[in-house]
């Protein structure tokens, strides 16, 4: 096995989730992503933790998502929720063997799952987890990257220097915990502000997401108003969603558009009355993470770049005065901002064409 | 996909574990079995039930146990527990890629392992549950077979005509019923005694085991008397066990050897006081299974066959009066029955080298 994966599930152990004994670990990985796997359940024999194994397969889902027909009646997996309620920490590793499996399924069936599923997303969110990468051939063919070259991407972004990366963006968290409004201007169409007065703003080095690499709160749920042109394209549902537009009128989508798979947007939209507000704003200040993967795991970290989500919001960045946002979905969007875009907050200047106000050249 | 897949998944969800509408069910399967998963999460998705999709990983569980050392302090997994007492079915599929793949881990790991694992194998017994193969090239290898031949020798075995087969089993399940005294005699060495009286005899036709057929019903704890010559071999944890031979006194195992890996089988015995007693006796009548194949799950259904398993008593199997022993093992071990052999019910014989009385040719 490459030494790099035993890395890498050290860096999960020790650094991300803290696996410890006696802990209740859910490992759950794709099938091309075993290695990783392999390597977890040795960590857990190592300290005394206790793994259950599951195979997020994407071609499982789809042979289900696809047979439950057009109007599915799916109820929530009370078993997978059991599951969860008793577990500790959770490993979530994606890398699917191709990207595009689930891209015949019908958006609306894949939005009926999603709220059938959110009390066990809730739950796991509520616990330890760790959101992270296997760099799979498929994910380097949608990076345009040979296979090698993106091992190398993923395992230099995984094991990089965290203490450094968490006080770089301790200054940017520190800008936002103090300050109320927050605008962001790009090009011609992005104009946005909102407020995160009382809300809380994380510094996310490398803890829940592996990689991290961004600083990132909660919008007052109706403070959003403005118009978002979401520049860099994401995956959805195994489809490319490129140029989303979004309009927002106090706090809640108005309008939207998307040059690519607008119906797979439109149906993240409809999942339920929270997936039509914001849940999240993110600050990317990842400078490692140097080139654009069509994954969001990492495109959102780039030191270029801020991300807002529609859905739900990470319910420890709200603070006790406001009101978390709550939906089934939870989908990140990215903004590009190396050229002709500013983040004021306050009304001052904190970062102009991607530069932030404390690093140098601003 | 081969289509003789969907066929196995089907046979399944329609005859042995019978998937219907909010089943909550838990399919548990080998990385190599990926394809069968599949199909049964088509079929989940068809009738209204809700998978989840555990990875049985011999390469994770070797991992995770060679790395508890040499004193593991294993804790009950509860969160795996507490999947299993919220689902309502169980589908689980040996096929492994390499079947000696937990071969260095040291029998006594895997016996702590598995006290450890009791309470939840013991759930899982208590539900719906069905325990079935997927023809992958390293049973095949294990069969001496082809990998072609091999699927065709598991498929065929898998879509029988398990109405036939339920027929002819249930003349000898009457037998048992009412019949007291076993007595099994096969070659120089096998001589061997027990009581059934007031225990049930079932008829497998496919349902928990598929293939099945057997009939099988438990000994009477302590009246087991004599010695057995387990003449064909068996895999536990990924080694072969070889001419086990044992003898019972008031039930339990007082001397045993075996040809090859001896330790494994003191492992299995020394697991805890009930896998020093028989937990059951089986009678394999499927002659469609033509072949010993290595496999415990076909081997035991053999038409020329018998076998008789240290461990677990299935509770369906013993009658209010008795007491089902209880063990964190059930290893079942078989004598041929082809020559030289005699299967006697209250002194009556009722098998002759393999031919039984109710059969052509007795």
């Amino acid at each position: 096995m490459d030494p790099r994966i035993r890395e890498h599930a050290d860096v999960i152990a020790d650094h991300s989730a803290g696996i410890e004994a006696g802990d209740r670990v859910v490992i759950a990985m794709p099938p091309a992503a075993a290695d990783l796997a392999v390597a977890l359940h040795e960590v857990c024999g190592e300290r005394g933790a206790t793994p259950v194994y599951l195979n997020n397969s994407d071609r499982a889902s789809r042979a289900f998502l696809r047979a439950a027909g057009d109007d599915p009646g799916f109820e929530t997996p009370t078993h997978h929720l059991a599951l969860h309620e008793a577990a500790d920490v959770f490993v979530i590793a994606r890398g699917g063997a191709n990207v595009t499996e689930t891209s015949d399924v019908a958006p609306e069936t894949n939005a009926a799952w999603r709220r059938a599923y959110e009390p066990v997303q809730r739950e796991r969110l509520s616990k330890t987890w760790c959101l992270t990468q296997f760099p799979t051939a498929g994910h380097a063919q949608l990076a345009g990257m040979s296979t090698e070259a993106y091992e190398r991407f993923v395992w230099d972004a995984v094991t990089t220097d965290w203490d450094a990366q968490r006080e770089h963006q301790a200054q940017m968290k520190a800008i936002l915990d103090e300050g109320s409004t927050v605008r962001i201007r790009s090009g011609e169409e992005t104009d946005v502000r909102m407020s995160v007065a009382g809300n809380v703003a994380l510094n996310d080095y490398g803890e829940k997401n592996l990689p991290g690499g961004e600083v990132f709160t909660a919008p007052v749920r109706d403070s959003v108003e403005g118009t978002v042109h979401f520049d860099l394209p994401l995956y959805r549902q195994g489809r490319e969603i490129a140029d989303a537009r979004v309009t927002f009128e106090d706090g809640r989508v108005e309008s939207f558009s998307a040059a690519r798979n607008e119906d797979v947007l439109a149906s993240v939209l409809d999942t339920d009355e929270g997936a039509r507000y914001l849940g999240e704003l993110g600050i990317g200040m990842n400078r490692q993470i140097d080139r654009f993967s069509y994954n969001m795991l990492f495109d959102e970290k780039m030191g270029d770049t801020v991300h807002m989500a529609v859905g739900s919001a990470y319910p420890e960045t709200v603070g006790a005065e406001n009101e978390a946002n709550e939906s089934a979905e939870h989908v990140d969007m990215i903004v590009d901002m190396s050229e002709d875009a500013v983040v004021e907050v306050d009304g001052e200047t904190v970062q102009r064409n991607g530069t932030f106000v404390f690093e140098e050249g601003f």
